[in-house]
């Protein structure tokens, strides 16, 4: 049926349906094929690009094994999680023990699950476009490919700063914790790439009470920075001190992720109290809530002084599944969205700083009902506003047509922040990309056939969602 | 306009629009039209297939009086409840006085209500298709259709267990409370029919403390088991032994409707108290919302202990109009949703019984927002949880779309328990199926045209929709 | 792209995408171009139908300073709200300082802010085909279109009753404080002009006892209808009385907005208690809330016995923004909408007068989500509601496509109220009936694209969509 309809597999893949739909929406994308990748939030270890001779390991562990969107998949349908790779907390990393390629071919065997997501998608491109496989994947195939990739991973074209280059990513932001060293940006910027991978701040694991190791991570901060924090006030300093590092290694972003909006200002004393609480492992209920309430609000005024720009991840209920979190710990695609609320929740940050164009804060939410309830009507008012690309869940074709056509008509296309990948592993990059520049040309190729939009419009408004916006509104 | 694009009246039905798209759909559903229907789930009356000399009674006894989505319909526009047929509480089911025809012009004048409703559909469909009925329904030909509708229900191709298998019916499951004798299932299992028509155990008036009647139910259930139920212990033993009885006469399955999702366990000395209560009639605050939240938990329990799947339909606030509860009684069309929470609400059944795949739970919600916020991300983790179809106020073609567009991106089509058709009305079964094959092939095709799915791939998501996955999830 | 399509710009807007689609909708939307505009709900000034000689102002008289929609866009975006010649508080309105011209060329330089808005495409729509400006508005435009615009509003062609002529208004109604004099509404009726422009009776100002200055609307109310209001009693005569000035003068609805849609019924002591206690300035907590929950059944009651309609409007936090707030005051376009509830907060209401045909209450959402699980679901059963058109936020051609696929699957078409513009500007109501018109048009096509409505049908659907509904509704 598609062969009838092209010459290259894939070409044509989210135009349409319906040839002049098609059409339009390839023109588009041809518009912007060669514009290089912004890449201002990924989760991909800067250690790739400051090494050399890295190893991706095994095509399982590059595709599999550190992804929790792939391995839940199987998981939900009776695939034992040690049969995936994925390592038991009691007995540690013991990566030895683990057979790679029988780790593939259940992968391979199961692939039909994937059909109609984007991490199919996803996977799919990175097997055709990156590593030139022909054949389709499946049980069959499986060994196989595994060859054709491992044989591919041993040549230096495949090495990461050459993928880089293949990619044609222009900048790329890694997240990385407030504690961190940054030795490996440290060491790309010594070397002749300059500026290419910055870090992003993301202070979660000290500024939420809650946080397992808490005191640990603080005494790291402390060491850190040389500040012996005692309480709210040498908190506080510290963060500052840190974002300074960071910005002085290139960051231009903070990183925040809260299960709620909530927000709300603490006195200067009760905020000392929760600290000094919390350095005595002696918290009372809700001393974390309000103190991550508070701080949201206190890292806005910092992004407003020093203009990182302020990312806000809300939504998840973390590691649902007590069983999975006891056996494997976090990040194991047991991370469940609740209802959302930010109107009343985001009110105490936004009447204080919300007014001042010199802060951009970026929202990204799990509860898509809001988008258009609370979300774009904040942002089509604030200045300081900016909403963030469709996430996680919401990453597939279907998210982001629901997403431009509830986003759109209330906040306009220039109050979101455009595209970032959210890249787990960093050879889905041009995959990711490459789904939301044909999607959202589709998309506009709808505006311009029912003459909502004339095409030099709809040419400009395809270079700001594809490049454009993400540069602009990162500061990049 | 229609009739210029083809020859037989609904042959496109639901396809398109655009020629590319009806043209692939319509090669997908021909792929599957003559596939089977299973049926796991439908509110028919097994009665009908046992008895020889089966009478659906009048066209309005076959359509109007029992179906609660035609009668709301007209009655939000002004129609008495009485005018259609509903009997009173007070009067007692005095058939004798109604008249049918009058009904049924009443209803066929009111005809274009619903215009773009699925009700609308599938009553039109029944016409066309079952009754061979070519005119159109209005008042002016409603007498001349009821007089035609008359005639074909005395014909013995218009018997059940004729119409059985002229839907190509593969199985079909009632609903039958757990106290129900099963005696027409077991006649049916007698015959030479054997598990043609199965039960299907739904326990919620001897599990729900505040069912009216709650404890004449349970005198009911200890005179079917032979158990005396005096508190918590002989319960659970009375409903296993129940369990054990319908799965006996072919039962796979469990049903229970809940308001909300809420569960949390009991400890046995609680749940020991508040049966003791409920049997005195000393029901406190709370008592019936904590047992049933405890029993979902238990019922997953036995489920996978006994390998019936467990189906839960959620969201309804029940008996919203006092005013029509007070004369006509339950279930008359005032049942109305509210909002969903399911992430906090089932953790405490999915972290006890949620990571064994012999469990099968079935999740079903009148909260549409909940399907990507919750139910789909829940499903792609938890291997015990698949999504049921679209629901109720949902079972609509753009209900369905909503349903595809949002959840296959997330939990994959395979974490879905395909299709139910919730039939009320025997006939409307064949209509259900039509609808959710061509709409479902329409939204495949979409696929198929944007290269989002290869052709073999759609054939096999097509069968699978159609057929399988019902099929294997009910374990048919 | 678009020129290659058609002769005369806009001539397809909203139409397909895809041409057999395109040509349907076009064919349904021809079908409706000559009927006369229905606005049932406006909030245009009626002064300038009364008096000779009105000036509409400057061309940002006319479209920008007014209209928190266009200036919420632009603050968003960095630009302040005195230079959009929005009046502060404080130094009271001094147009005299304003510079129209700039506000303008600031204003024409942004507008492609508006790309994908209906903001944008209605005023595209008033340049084009109201003013018929050719040129696109821009930076280089802008000064020759601020001049073609103020000739043009000297012509007596663009006088408002010229202009309700030449958009074949067939009647307006306006939204009037409970307390207005209707003083242009008589001097309307008066004229040859006869029922052209009706007011709505908008009471929120004496029934919402948090309004700011309460008791000054109070002491209006009684001076307006020499009844001294001196508890509840009073105040109910009060209102009773002032409901039949308007009718008088020609009103057939009222109006109320609400945070959320709470009612429960007060005893008569409590609420002449609660009224006493408001006229005495020693409201206590929760008295506003409680007191606006049963005066809302009591409106219904009024409107069951006197036949005004009821328009209900959910959902907005008013004045998020404090700093706002503080400097320009109230509706400046920051208000924000919150999640919805219906099914539990209007059981109350709709249990005592929902069910009697002769009340009609129209209900409009801020919160999406809430169609489908509950308005719909609620529409389609009680006879005395109705649901209003996608509002505010939601009236884009997105909004009307969600709106539309979400809830004539439940509630059927004939439980809709059909359109009202809500417009906040003149020059506007064309525009916004024009999308209305060729949006629906263009579901309608996709309906019978599909089968799912015959062509006569969809005819027929199209003129209650476009004219008949609103005016059976709003008993014009």
């Amino acid at each position: 049926m598609a062969a009838t309809r092209q010459l290259q597999p894939g070409a044509d893949r989210y135009f349409g349906p319906g040839r002049d739909r098609a059409r339009v929406a390839r023109k588009l994308f041809e518009s912007v094929v060669a514009l290089p990748l912004v890449c201002p939030h990924t989760h991909v270890d800067a250690n790739m690009f400051s090494v050399s001779n890295y190893s991706f390991g095994t095509p399982a562990a590059l595709f599999i094994v550190p992804d929790h969107y792939v391995y839940r998949m199987l998981y939900s349908q009776g695939v034992p999680m040690q049969e995936l790779g994925v390592p038991e907390r009691t007995e540690g990393t013991e990566s030895g023990r683990r057979d790679d390629r029988r780790i593939w071919q259940t992968f391979a065997e199961q692939f039909h699950l994937f059909r109609g997501t984007p991490t199919g998608q996803w996977i799919g491109y990175a097997l055709r476009e990156v590593f030139g496989v022909e054949e389709k994947l499946n049980g069959h195939s499986a060994q196989q490919i595994y060859d054709h990739i491992s044989a591919a991973l041993m040549r230096p074209e495949f090495q990461p700063r050459a993928l880089y280059e293949k990619f044609n990513i222009e900048v790329l932001c890694t997240t990385d914790a407030a504690t961190d060293s940054l030795e490996h940006h440290a060491a790309i910027a010594a070397s002749d790439w300059g500026q290419a991978v910055r870090p992003t701040f993301r202070p979660d694991s000290v500024v939420n009470l809650e946080t397992p190791g808490w005191r640990e991570h603080v005494a790291r901060l402390s060491a850190a920075t040389g500040i012996d924090i005692v309480g709210y006030e040498s908190l506080i300093l510290a963060l500052e001190d840190r974002r300074t590092f960071f910005r002085q290694l290139g960051a231009t972003a903070t990183d925040h992720a809260c299960a709620t909006a909530f927000t709300a200002e603490l006195s200067m004393a009760d905020a000392e109290a929760i600290v000094r609480r919390a350095l005595k492992n002696e918290l009372e209920t809700d001393d974390a809530t309000r103190f991550t309430g508070h701080m949201l609000i206190e890292m806005a005024r910092m992004s407003r002084e020093d203009g990182l720009v302020m990312q806000l991840h809300v939504g998840a209920l973390r590691d649902h599944n007590s069983l999975v979190f006891d056996r494997f710990g976090r990040d194991k695609g047991a991370d469940i969205p609740i209802a959302g609320e930010y109107t009343r929740n985001l009110r105490p940050l936004l009447n204080k700083h919300g007014n001042d164009p010199r802060l951009t804060l970026v929202l990204f939410t799990l509860d898509e009902s809001t988008h258009g309830r609370e979300l774009a009507p904040l942002a089509g008012h604030y200045p300081a506003l900016k909403l963030g690309a469709p996430w996680w869940f919401f990453d597939s074709a279907g998210g982001v047509y629901r997403y431009l056509d509830c986003v759109v008509g209330i906040a306009g296309l220039y109050n979101t922040a455009g595209f970032n990948d959210d890249a787990r592993t960093f050879c889905s990059i041009p995959a990711r990309h490459d789904m939301w520049r044909r999607v959202t040309a589709n998309w506009l190729a709808g505006l311009v056939l029912t003459d909502q939009a004339e095409w030099d419009e709809a040419v400009e408004m395809m270079r700001d969602m594809a490049y454009g916006l993400a540069k602009a509104t990162y500061r990049l």
